[in-house]
């Protein structure tokens, strides 16, 4: 008998058959001695519809208005969860943010939760009454309704698991886990049966999105045991755990890639101090996050090259801050690149392991892929390449680290 | 300038086209210097929607769970105004029922309103703020949403109106006002400039279903003066205020007709004690609500016949009913007909007049109508006739009592 959280994402729960669905798997869990809470989403779609009908109205709209919109497609979902509970004869009742309640901060759209109230939900739990919780919203100290930001539903589940000590939150998406890499790339891609918090977090931070981000951290922090498996199967998914409950650690757990990255060149900047501050602080200010920086040494003594990535969808913001203040910086020429992929190999293992890198280097070289940028973390080394290498490096990879599938 | 409730029904906020015009028209009595509470339905089609969720999940459905996920329609509309009006310079905000609160009582599905709490909104209207009020919903003692039952938000507005003390109740529809008598019947109808709470509600009784009974009855409980008008046109509507501000009080004030009638006569009941008991105590057991009743003398001394109209939605289960107690009720025959309609002409005036029956029964015999049964109130005439003179009926009563329009 164990206490777990259950969170079904917007695919899981499109129409009432899949609702339906999800009641048989709740109720599995309820046989078997468990006691659940459900975290629902709103139907795929419908999340959608309901910001498009904000920005319909009103540009610039007041997110107050806008939590109160979004927040209806999951106090849809969760009553007709809870009555299809009922009548499968599983006692269950639906709460709202705000019935529970889930307090927020006031930041109206992207709202962090502060606390959840569980005395009466344990009550119940205690009873084999099913908690349904609508996903993805809270109530703010202005006693009006707040939403956690897209994907908040994982974070809701997160928070309600630690608030009520749960065993285990189990994620059900329509991925069946998380993958050493992309399956799509290559089919010796295999399932992961543990990953530690501090890996999920750097997959998913280049491309890997199966958890929303915030959930993982909050996870990490609060010793939330989560799963991600299927809402189509009945296989055990990959578990997010700490680092403690892995024993045979892997030298590196996964290949990610991202091929949302461009790449900007400032060719002979001048080589004074204060200049990065100066390059960088406007992109700041207009919200642009610069990930990988590198400065080279140039040909011309008194200036330096600097290389850096960024979302491409930054990218002709990016460009106008930076020619606006050419002369300012004293940059002779800027070079972009949309053709670039970003390529990382993630494990906590590479922490006491050495030559981690050196065998990324050798793989690549191998293929005759030029790597362009580098960069390092605890337990992740990230490379630049032409995009078009993409595949053949994610698979050269996946088969240099020992991962493929036998 | 006034203080002013506004309501818009489902056709009115249809979609976010419909919602911008809306705003456009508040704004224009919130730049008139009025200060304006607007309470919406859900989108048309929406509400049915959501209850064919919810039946699709539970044939026998928790009423609470039924009320939280109807109950998200008008959170939408309610939004998107807010948004609208803001977007066009007008200071406005959304309330749910829970937030106001309007508190009900306990009967999900169909509770009635117990007190709505206006201190906060009174402050927010005095300083020209515009409150757009989910319409059709409350918060019951247990914390959870309450429904007000189908046209609810006409109740919420009249309640609104009356808890703010506004000068008037406007509910747009898409009719221009209560006519003397339905316009598809004859071009002669009028729209009428104000109608008596009594008349109204007479009318409403009869098949003229422009406001929900019990706003009616609540607007007159409360004195609330409401004004029933189109959202497509800026014509004034109908004032439905108290006796006292109608001077010039018509005999008659509108005719009106139902042909969801049937009738059924038992033939030679026994005539003893206790025996109308015996018939309508099994109909009132199985929730079937019997109109127009009239006893007639038998040809046999010892029986009596007995006719009484109910809606033809019930006329099977009370064949039914009635037939498994034959034997018990002694009665020959039982005769149904579906063939029927209702026709009734309504008016405060005939309270002080005598004759106004006598010049039914005279306009009805002039055009060779047969009258089946007659029923009378302090205001109203009814009388049950044969279907197919329905609209000859209404057409003939409304020249009668000088309705026509010129």
């Amino acid at each position: 008998m164990a206490r777990i959280v259950q969170k079904f994402g917007g695919t899981s729960v499109a129409n009432t058959d899949r609702i339906k669905a999800v009641a048989l798997r709740v109720k599995k869990a309820v046989d078997a001695g468990d006691q659940v809470a459900v975290v629902l989403s709103a139907m795929s779609g419908e999340t959608n519809k309901l910001v498009e009908y904000v920005t319909t109205m009103s540009k610039l709209y007041d997110a107050r208005e806008y939590d109160a919109v979004v927040a209806t497609g999951e106090q849809v979902t969760v009553g007709l969860l809870a009555l299809a509970l009922q009548d499968l004869g599983v006692p269950a009742r639906s709460w709202l943010g705000w019935q529970i309640p889930i307090r927020t901060d006031g930041v109206h759209g992207r709202a962090r939760i502060e606390s959840v109230e569980t005395e009466e939900m344990q009550k119940r739990l205690e009873k084999g009454e099913v908690c349904v919780v609508a996903g993805f919203q809270g109530i703010g100290p202005d006693n009006r309704i707040t939403t956690l930001g897209r994907g908040g539903s994982d974070t809701s589940a997160v928070a309600l698991a630690a608030a009520l000590g749960a065993d285990r939150c189990d994620i059900y998406t329509d991925v069946d886990g998380v993958y050493t890499t992309d399956p799509r790339i290559t089919p010796k891609a295999r399932k992961i049966d543990k990953i530690t918090y501090e890996e999920m977090l750097e997959m998913a931070s280049v491309g890997a999105k199966v958890l929303q981000t915030r959930s993982v951290e909050l996870a990490m922090k609060q010793k939330v045991r989560v799963q991600v498996l299927s809402s189509y199967s009945d296989e055990p998914g990959t578990l997010v755990v700490d680092e403690d409950e892995i024993v045979e650690k892997e030298l590196v757990s996964g290949v990610a890639y991202s091929r949302d990255e461009a790449k900007i060149t400032l060719v002979a900047v001048p080589d004074r101090p204060g200049i990065a501050a100066a390059i960088f602080g406007p992109l700041a200010d207009n919200g642009i996050n610069v990930d990988m920086i590198v400065q080279n040494i140039s040909q011309d003594a008194q200036a330096t090259d600097l290389t850096f990535t960024l979302p491409i969808a930054d990218l002709d913001r990016a460009t106008s801050t930076l020619q606006a203040q050419q002369e300012n910086l004293g940059y002779r020429e800027l070079r972009a690149d949309k053709n670039v992929a970003k390529i990382s190999v993630i494990g906590v293992g590479m922490r006491s392991h050495a030559g981690v890198a050196l065998r990324m280097f050798q793989a690549l070289a191998e293929k005759g892929i030029n790597i362009q940028v580098i960069s390092t973390s605890e337990i992740k080394i990230s490379i630049l390449i032409a995009e078009e290498y993409t595949e053949l490096a994610v698979r050269a990879l996946h088969t240099a680290y020992g991962l493929d599938a036998d």
